[in-house]
């Protein structure tokens, strides 16, 4: 006697979708997809649209992506950062401008998130990619760019070097987000942690591994008076 | 020259069901079958049956599934705890309420498998869902329900911070489960084990990672005396 | 032949202060003093005066105060915060309020070198103490406060629950800073480390654990514009 | 200009005991002693007094216990368990009966610790020495005593392994406490604390390293009901 | 350009095997399986059966034991222990009896492993299942077997006290395998492993996790003078 | 609406090629693989055509070959090393002799990766294969070779012992490259990367684990004067 | 009301020694000093002493030894293995021999240890020293030393080299301990543990960091018979 | 019966001094004087002058300098660099130049040993103080002096970051020293440890944490041919 009807039945109850919350902060509120199932999200997709409350979908796979598109066919979905923001038009633009920078190209991804996380909070963003500490002369090549910033998300893996070397160049915030890229002894984002949480300049603020959703909320919450 | 007789060969040996130790203790046994075969799960449930003890089956894929229900068809599985338990009817139920409550979606497995292992060890069980930190009126918007538990089971990822929070809301003892629900620096589930173990509230009681069998088993005892 | 003289020879060379980058970012230069001699801290106190340069020594203990106080009696130490600032009297105020958080009177000292440090930074500080989330009642007590804040520093240790509890309260980042206060399986700030890094809240920046003044300087850039 | 008046002057503020708390949760409130000083000790003392709310002091060494007794003399100072209680006096006995294992003599600061915890939150408690897994004839012998607990408190270093010895032998839950005691790869008892969270037996509640506070106190909210 | 014949153009230098240390050390010698591809194992298994020198290849998976066996038919391959041994027949029987212990049934493989290395080494060895210390009972009532045994190897995964059990009834020297079996903070067995290097009984001889060859290994040297 | 044009639309600025940073070393410039598409590679490897750099592809795999191959054909693709390289014929030998020493078959990927590393920064390279130090006549007798070289690069892993033995042996400085082969312990790599670091002989300069393009640029740096 | 009483009323019960263990097992027993106040230990003395049970004391203090002295004058104690032994005299030798081999001069305190323990257990023991692995010749100077073992106690901290080279040179099986002797990455004797639990020859024995004891007494009973 | 003598009568065995080794390879023997009593480093002192093979003493504390001075009172011992060198006078300069940079003020002393090591193994040094990557200016403002150099030894807590920088700038090798500078989550060295084990730049050699004789042991080999 197989009962595979208790996921379906518990799914009245099992996102209690906290708008209250989204209201009393001013942002959209977030789902993260990852170890719920693409029916979960889209009951909860459906929820969101029913209520009308500005959403965003993190980390969601390509089936994630389906389900919620099924209920809301009108969101935006980038598949390369993962993020479903619903509706797909970002807010206007208030506030400081946001810079992400990225170390390297295997970091996009976690860039990118945190890059659409900040401008579907409002914020102006700029991306800049491939500036490690390796090659300093294209750090120093975008100083202009990083000093207009009310604040930097730096984005890196391997050695982490980058927010200590940008935050030393800049009196704005440098929002770290360390990410799992890397091998060995980089031991899957821990790395690049330990260095960024160790920065020799201060003003670097260091959120959880591959977290670009966490790190663009943050710069956007920094950046909201620019 | 393969010989592949000798896992079933050695499988009258292997698994001398303790059923003095369940007899002794008052509950029904436990066999953990992750690690194990189908084929061995298959014999031990025909042991099971044949000797009449009531006992459950943890971390039971589809498969294990499939090979008990061969055996005791009449068994009851629940796929998302993971869990079949034989007989399907809960004992009758004695000693205090216990209340289950899971900080988020994606730790509903785990605490549905605290939920049945409780019932099936004679509780009256309650679970509670999506009460995270993050959103404090939820919590206090099921304090009633809270404070009338003899035992209270939460299960958290992430921060682990909730434990805390409900400890030091009630009287009653809080058994503490921590999941591998997060990612990057939640290493697994340490993040949130940390958290309990260091939790500000005394009357936390920790068990391991993602261990809803525990957490219930542990709830059922203390609840043995309402 | 023991040639004790290098220290002192070295002297001339092994601290060449850095007042471009202060002035380029803005704000006063730091001293960490842990690991110097109060021979050393007292050269770069002379120094320091010679230029004429605002600055803070950090992580002073009481002889290097007294090596620094006999170059620059004008200045400020403060013992509980192991802190000294030259020139005594902080710049005037400018920008957002500061609002410091203490989760337990151990956590008093690391506060008070975040709260000092903003202050010198040029921003107006408020201090809050003993509010740990096992006594929800005095963290809701503040919430006004709270969240009259541009931006809230969070210090704490054992289960490092709070910043999670307080960035769900109010739309304003938390700057996280972990203490080594607790024991055990706190293990000396990692407990509390991970929870502020995994924090179910988006808008938690997290620095280094008992790390008071990185705490403070990122508050004080954040509330720059208010 | 050193100002050492900061810590006396926030000394007003900065513990706002908790009395609503203890009142609400049924148990006398605890006061963290490690990381305080005595002077802030005492002044806690001293309010607890004028409040007349019972209070446990808790790793309270020679210096605060000196301080705390000039404050209220009266109070009972446990000088093996660093714990002082106030009153002197335990409540009158309620609930189940409490008996604390100690696996070695080394392990007895700590289980004296629990032991005095759960007598002053008014449970009949029994202490049971040196009963290493090294020597099972000496647990077997005390098979009866074990039987009879409404709750057991294990407390042992190095393998960590009484507990799950002890839990297959009983039905009542068994609180497992790990110590720091052992040397090299006990790693200051993370070695016990990671068997006692694998611990084969169902049942076992696991606290912080060293905590005999948190064990006796987990302890005696279960034996709440005997 | 891909010259993908790299691979087996260095097959001919790639494995100088060590007879010489074999005969220096009497034993047979031992080839490991994991990470080299079934055609180099092959290729090994020839060079074994050109020299006539006896060998074991340890966790060798189906498609190494195909190999193998299209080389050497005459080989013994037991598929739960991944172990193959040429010739299929034991040495004669010399030394003392090995006896070896599994906790439980998930820990068979490698508790196999480690009886067929002892037994291809020589020795006379007897294999007990399911004896884990939640079930005392069991290990007392094969205590005659125990203390008949020159060596005992113990298997345990999970909270890993099997062997300081054992080594406290008897005064043969205990072999400890940690395994991989358990989930959460097991850790892939790192928590067994701890456990036994602090074993309260003295006697414990620690091998790496899950190295079953290498328990039988020392086991039959330990044996080897009964 | 599911926009996945992102990917290749950002194509164009990922990976700002660094040609100066090359020149300026004076060595082909590195393209990691690993976590970037074929799509992502190939179009590199045009780029890398059109400005005639040569460059080598680390870390390689089969689609990652076959995406380059496409672009520039007459690239050369070590398939064990997963390393191509372009153009295919290295550049004049230069500086003193490189020897690389695995000391297992399993290390033969990563010892491989290393040399051919070196052969293309223009040194001239010999490999030992096979020489733990579980066979040291094996290592004594390439005595000859070792101490004739410039520079030895070691690559092992399980108790990464052989760093230290060689250095121990030779007047040259060893490069050490910790792998991951092993189990349990050895914990992917730990293990040797920790013995390599605390190697009883100086003269030991350790890289990350598996790096084996680190080693082999490493030493061909050391060897490039002879 | 200071009771400082407690540990010396406790004081009758606290150590049932365990006579009959060590009857059971023919082993002296051993009370492990650390930890233990010189009162306790020098109280364990007389009890000793009472009952003419052979007992040796490790990890003894200077003042322990006094202690211990005090009751059992006729004690040996060996200051740099903190070793005290009663009776004086070791049994008659019996068995086959016992190597201990120090890497380095810093590990001579745990290698005497281990020296004392096997004598004490009855073992003729000869110990070797400064023969670490960055000089092999001195290794293989005491080859026909080591080959006539019964079994090899090696005591070495950094790389932990040593074992896996002995392991590879003989046929009897090789006991380990690591040390905490080394800095940095050595992480206090992790380094050497885990090369030794990875050494590339089988037959290594690991016993605990610092474990002279532990490893003497295991190497002990491995020579039992010769 | 306290043998006290053991220490001293052991002494004439415990050190047999490698001079075979270091004429082998050609660079004075090192004597590591951490856990080594004052009388064992002033017996081995004595042997060294009778025999006048030239020796460093590392990691030499005051009493150990005053022990060895004792005996070789021409010796040189620098205070801050815990070194002593016999002879005083470094031997004729010889291969290319070696440069030293120090992050930060804290790593003086670790950068001295290095500096000094080279020294007296025969290369020119130069050193370069307080270049950390939070003021890029200074490092870009010894460009030349780096440009310039055969190999150099980068010094650096905390996060760790410069070795990667330099190496992007520069040819030749770097060796990178990580030191226990910092505090929190720098871990006792860790954190700089993995930053330089992840570095992003090739032409990165790690040694120890801390280990300022190996890293000048490491480079005076690479510059051996300059």
């Amino acid at each position: 006697m197989t009962d595979d009807r208790q996921p379906s039945r518990i799914l009245a109850d099992f996102a209690e979708l906290d708008h209250d919350r989204a209201e009393r902060r001013g942002y959209p509120e977030a789902v993260y997809c990852e170890g719920k199932t693409p029916a979960q999200v889209g009951a909860i997709a459906a929820a969101v649209r029913d209520r009308g409350a500005p959403t965003l979908f993190t980390r969601a796979a390509a089936d994630h992506a389906k389900a919620v598109l099924a209920e809301v066919p009108e969101a935006h979905y980038d598949q390369e950062a993962r993020l479903l923001a619903w509706p797909a038009e970002p807010p206007e633009r208030s506030g400081g401008p946001v810079v992400v920078v990225a170390a390297g190209t295997s970091d996009l991804p976690v860039a990118r998130e945190a890059l659409l996380t900040a401008t579907y909070l409002g914020r102006a963003c700029e991306l800049v990619v491939d500036v490690g500490v390796a090659g300093l002369h294209r750090v120093l090549g975008r100083l202009d760019l990083l000093r207009r910033a009310r604040v930097i998300v730096v984005v890196a893996g391997m050695d982490g070097a980058l927010p200590s070397v940008v935050a030393g160049l800049v009196s704005a915030p440098v929002v770290a987000v360390p990410t799992s890229v890397g091998y060995g002894a980089a031991f899957g984002g821990i790395a690049p942690l330990l260095s960024m949480l160790n920065a020799c300049s201060p003003g670097v603020a260091v959120v959880n591994i591959d977290n670009g959703y966490g790190g663009g909320h943050l710069a956007a919450q920094i950046a909201a008076v620019g």
